[in-house]
């Protein structure tokens, strides 16, 4: 397919979003540009744009090619990448398998416990309000999506869950927690949107628990780049065998 | 009933709890002591201790002969009070009909507006963490409650709403939002228990929307001990008409 560069629609903290010549798809342009703690810590993360695209691609053709509708539609280079354009569902959905992040900070639960189950959480996706937790009551009350949607959200962020777990353990890697986000198209369907990255996902080694996400940055632990390769490296062997 | 000053069982910041001859009995007995944003902020309402405890004795009659099951047992004196002993569920229910307090700066919603059905809240009473809002999940997780028992909270605490909402719309009071906690019997039986005051509702004049409640604490709005004069003197007369 023949793309023109074209008008800005959008520019996030890791991402830039282009219209194309077709009204209902959009490219996606992944940046290095790493941040935490809703913005107030910033810095880069060579290669992590190239990384996150193409693992993102990886895993959402893995998740579409397993019955999942996502917004992917084609690489076109290591940087780059089509999708169908969406309307972003206001809600950062997060699925977690082990206590990690805020939710060791904001419940007392020590950093590691297994939840037994998968858990999923809701969090109004606002940056001025820090992307505050939210019930469901809270998300019909805010207009952010209806009953149904949410029951939509929460139905498939458990199946991706469970498809991501089994792909990743493939790969010798946990998958503590993730941040999913989700698209309406224009007739109003739901597919998943965003990415699936170090930066969405956290992600341990089976072994040696290390970690292998961008809590590397965020914690100031080193080696982040190196991390963000092993990842991707570990999954694209997985996907090749 | 001849009561026994014995043993402190328990001591939190508006209230002290003794235990009685009977094991399955407690005396509760009122402070006038206040505090707010968890502690941060104390001081003391010179009467609160009396009002709070003979307006939640008469709300608690008032939804027990309206099929609410309750702790109340005798009205001792003007502070002191004789309840059932139970085990305190450890989860804040707090019902919203129109938005106020954490609601609106967690949420970014203007102060005042009409949350067209009644928004029920669950947060994990824990003063170390700031009492932080959680979902059922959460509630599961921390092994707070079951979900048979999460429903049941949820249903009572609607149904008590409707009640006081009737019950202060004949004062010309507006329940604005207000906390419960519940506590489990012997059997296991929930039952309200804690109090029904100023201090745990936000109750606003029908016509003028004059703050009649802990806010005026809170926020330095002066008048707080008329406003809880104001609050129970209406309740009162409401009672004997």
């Amino acid at each position: 397919m023949h793309v023109l560069a074209t008008e800005l629609l959008y520019e996030g903290k890791a991402k830039k979003v282009y219209a194309t010549e077709q009204a209902d798809v959009v490219r996606v342009v992944y940046k290095d540009d790493a941040t935490a703690f809703n913005g107030q810590k910033k810095g880069q993360i060579v290669g992590k744009g190239s990384i996150n695209n193409q693992m993102s691609n990886l895993l959402f053709s893995y998740l579409e090619s397993n019955g999942v509708a996502t917004h992917f539609i084609e690489e076109l280079s290591e940087r780059e990448t089509l999708v169908r354009k969406v309307e972003i569902v206001p809600i950062e959905v997060i699925v977690r398998n082990i206590a990690a992040g805020s939710f060791t900070k904001r419940l007392g639960v020590a950093e590691g416990t297994d939840l037994t189950e998968p858990l999923v959480e809701f969090c109004y996706k606002n940056d001025e309000l820090g992307d505050p937790l939210i019930t469901d009551d809270h998300a019909i009350v805010l207009h952010l999506a209806t009953r149904e949607e949410l029951a939509a959200l929460r139905r498939q962020a458990l199946e991706i869950d469970r498809l991501l777990q089994a792909k990743f353990a493939e790969c010798d890697l946990i998958l503590v927690d993730f941040k999913l986000e989700f698209g309406r198209l224009a007739d109003g369907t739901i597919v998943l949107a965003d990415e699936i990255s170090p930066d969405t996902c956290r992600l341990w080694d089976v072994h040696t628990r290390k970690k292998l996400d961008k809590d590397r940055f965020r914690q100031d632990l080193g080696d982040v780049e190196d991390a963000y390769q092993e990842v991707f490296a570990r999954i694209r062997k997985g996907q090749s065998q």
